[in-house]
């Protein structure tokens, strides 16, 4: 079977097409006719080798993915036909994640989705819901549970409460459509006047652009009669994180999850105190939560915002297109 | 009644000693006669003028106090003779914090304990543990209830958890009571071994002297078979902080306590995110927390550990004793 | 001032107008002028004296209003011309209730709403949304909060999950409406196929003719793929109880409401247990609840559903529409 | 390998040894060598008949079990010499029980672990804490994990609660263990003084002889102050769940366990909603729980209550001595 992969070093450049051979599934596992796969910013840190510099190759890139079952092992619970996506986390089934959870995820250190099939255990895929398309069902398994987690983390129930949506990439646009799902008025920024114009088509109740207006915290206190949104879903990291750190209310929550975090030079942590906020780093999730979540975007029909599909040929330009930032939802590719 | 001021700067050496008229208590309020108070850090901040530099003057200082109800409003309550201690934040009963919680604390900006008679509505004491003198009560109200509040807001049960306290301050070691009486097992850090020992006599399963063994995150995770801990109390703030964030295990909590937190130099957010890590600002808590404290510390006839006593006119000896560092536990005054 | 009242004996026609003297306030209580109320069950059973057989008379009923401040003491936080709504329970603000929560709620024990003017203390009104009228704001106290109760007293999001709202009277209606906001599937029951009809109209995913398909809880395990419901919004009590047990999933919450619940004959305990569902019941809600409501009710510009609104001279009709049934939503009582 | 089973019809007569071939595991599967068995009231009733009339024969009875791996497929995660227990509920992981759950429960329908040795897939197996016999490992999946769910299904902290234990049985004793393990105050109830003292000795607050005393609700509430306690762990179902809902206080929890629940005649519903009582069905736990559990027994080297070891010829005679009652603890089996 093909697949895209690192095969000696790091960079764009060095990621060629391959051969591997095909492998036979145990009695507990599947084969997956992959179909589709999103892009994350995550996947091109590490094929950049900027997110784990120690990574072995060669190494088969793309956490997300989507595919049809080809062969199921008699106890997997599969059978042929049956749409499944992979969990990004393998052996995170529920609960808090283990010492270990980061070294067996999808996409580095473990082989990603970038090939036309794959070998995994039932506990390691979920059953996609039926009225997406195998492209709407590969943005679930990263940037939809990203949100998910985010938005469930807090606890109690969003509605009526105000969170905010940084930006307009893959994280972002799936916690807006799900916080308006659980009744949250929502705030989206962004520095492009059209990306905010096709927020506001999706259900955000407000649009900020951070390039008019920089203190874009500011404006949403006034948004908020002062008080601050109650959800940040902070995705800029070490350069955002001060001012998401004003916009929240006392008692608030900001979601850290931009993977671009880096280190925060001179992070003033009086007010976190101050104003009992919670900084909660987010990982993703597991598969409990994607198995909810799940269950809503079928509840609701939700689609996900697609923004362009790529032929598998094409995954470097559509890397490329991911890396210049002129995105509105999901990057993917059809394998 | 006499009363304790700052009158027209800052520092400890304008404290000084004054009278101001007796007051009558409204229908809903109370007259309480003080009795004793305890000190905590951000008393000491408020006098130099570090925690709130635009306050204004006169401010009669001290967050803690208890003391005796000596008249009753007819719609109070309360009654002559009932032993009270008032709340912190005056008007943060339950839920988050409001915007304006922080301009009704005690000790500043509104007055505080240092005065011999004092009157509140009756929505801003609660009632004390019978089992306790009033100096052990007065420990209560900002340690105590941070204590509880940080050890409450994860949600779950601690039975099997582990918790690191750092240091043997009031915080502290008010932590790692409820701590051992919720079922966590507990590691206490100090530069002192004779403190660690006291810490070991009041139930702490470990001790880690930070001065012997400066990379005690390691020392943690050794402790628990290389996890991390579950919950870590951080008073140390700006200093301590990337190291609590590498000592509790994925999917843990920092709460983010000490008053001396500052300004965080090149903080890495990375591992906040990549290990799933809640940071929870803690800001002492609402009067629904201080009665479930409350009921807790009564059914466990827990008795707070006082450090050292001084009378009244001693108040500025007590401070300068907190300020040295020396304390295990809570410094008080009897009024 | 005018008021309805109970004076020496129970029953619809024992109900009379009469002359109260006008009350000051003290300096945390305020003067409203009632401008509205609305009907429970429990205002009828309290009148027939089926549900406190012992209460004292005079008696003023009808626990929920809404009014305008007309005085207000200078520490209420109050000023005239604010619109409020009384809470129900009166001293019970937050947390569980105490054991004599039952012993301040208003319409009985305590003197209720059905007048034109009433004195009580800021801490036992909360502000009302501004987008409704009069009549819209005093359908919220009771059938509104315990809706809002139900439905937050599972704690986790209901987004993707199945709601069951038994009939189409007031609480069911606002049941339907919030669990709709929270992201839920709604399935309405009724015996009538017009209210059905317009509770599709309100947002309702499904409707079930009982009187049709007496065996409902078989038709709510076919419309969830033999699952069953999440959360069972229980107002038939003795009579559906058994039925509703069937109806929920394994795990899920069946909330008991009906004031009307009565003795139930034989139940089976057994799937409560087998099934590890939780029986959980609702007596209205605490002022927490009630502002949190509010700020949902008010972001999401919900209106409460009237059925009829009556003169305060016709209360006595209005009561005996209550009972026909035959309502859809609130029957109301402008004042 | 020798079996205890039912070949065709119910009744401790019935019960006959057997060999069966040995198995062979796959790759994702154990062989454990079966050492102990706890016995449970519900392996009483499966043998009679009385839990699930129309299962199927042969049954191999009982739900508990330790015992060490023998033999290990390469994707098992486990090797020969690791001690594990059997989950009672195989295939329910996490969150919510399924539609299924009950379907796949060991002692019935799925043969049980009155055996030898034992194939079953990891997931259905976790490690047991170190400092227990194998006898007292035995007895935590089925009673000690149902006093676990029960007190943890609250959701907050039991510090400084009151839990009240029906009984001196295998789940009250857990319970009772747990609940001081939390920081609540444990009441126990008991037809026998010895019993009452006994349980005293293990860290009972208070003993209640319901033979000397048989308004126990009423001593409850003398012994809370009036209030009631927070949780009770009722295991007598039908015959005392109307006491237990008089015993609790408003707000508080009513755990449903008692598998002779039956059916209870005439049960005042209305205190269940006027005093805001949430009563929940509770069967066993999931295995997340039971993790949970094991990572607070080993912290505490909890020991289980083990009241006397049969061994595992004199099944039926262990049977009996669990039918009479007169145990303190659990019942176990040597194998």
């Amino acid at each position: 079977m093909k697949t895209l992969e690192l095969q000696k070093a790091f960079g764009l450049d060095n990621l060629v097409f391959s051969e591997r051979p095909d492998a036979t599934p145990g009695p507990d596992e599947i084969v997956i006719r992959m179909k589709s796969s999103s892009l994350n910013y995550r996947d091109l840190l590490m094929i950049k080798g900027m997110y784990n510099p120690r990574l072995k190759f060669p190494l088969i890139p793309f956490s997300d993915g989507c595919g049809v079952v080809e062969q199921s092992g008699e106890k997997s619970g599969y059978k042929p036909g049956d749409r499944v996506a992979p969990i990004f986390a393998q052996n995170w089934l529920y609960g808090p994640p283990g010492a270990d959870t980061s070294r067996f995820t999808l996409g580095g250190p473990l082989d990603g989705c970038a090939r036309e099939t794959m070998v995994l255990p039932s506990s390691g895929v979920v059953a996609v819901p039926a009225h997406l398309s195998d492209v709407e069902a590969s943005a679930l398994p990263c940037a939809g549970l990203t949100a998910w987690s985010a938005l469930s983390s807090h606890g109690g129930s969003l509605a009526g409460a105000t969170v905010v949506a940084l930006g307009t990439g893959g994280v972002s646009i799936f916690a807006l459509q799900f916080a308006k799902m659980m009744g949250a008025r929502v705030i989206v920024t962004s520095s492009d006047d059209e990306k905010l114009e096709k927020a506001l088509r999706l259900g955000a109740d407000e649009g900020i652009n951070y390039r008019q207006k920089p203190d874009w915290d500011k404006e949403v206190k006034r948004l908020t009669g002062g008080e601050g949104a109650d959800h940040i879903i902070e995705v800029g990291g070490a350069g955002t994180l001060e001012k998401s750190i004003r916009a929240v209310r006392p008692g608030g929550c900001v979601s850290l999850i931009g993977i671009l975090a880096g280190v925060s030079k001179d992070l003033d942590l009086r007010p976190i105190l101050m104003r009992n906020i919670r900084v909660q780093g987010i990982l993703v999730g597991h598969r409990q939560g994607f198995e909810e979540m799940n269950r809503a975007v079928d509840a609701h029909r939700l689609r996900p915002v697609i923004d362009r599909v790529f032929p598998f040929q094409e995954s470097k330009e559509a890397l490329e297109h991911l890396a210049s930032g002129s995105h509105f939802g999901k990057v993917c590719i059809q394998i």
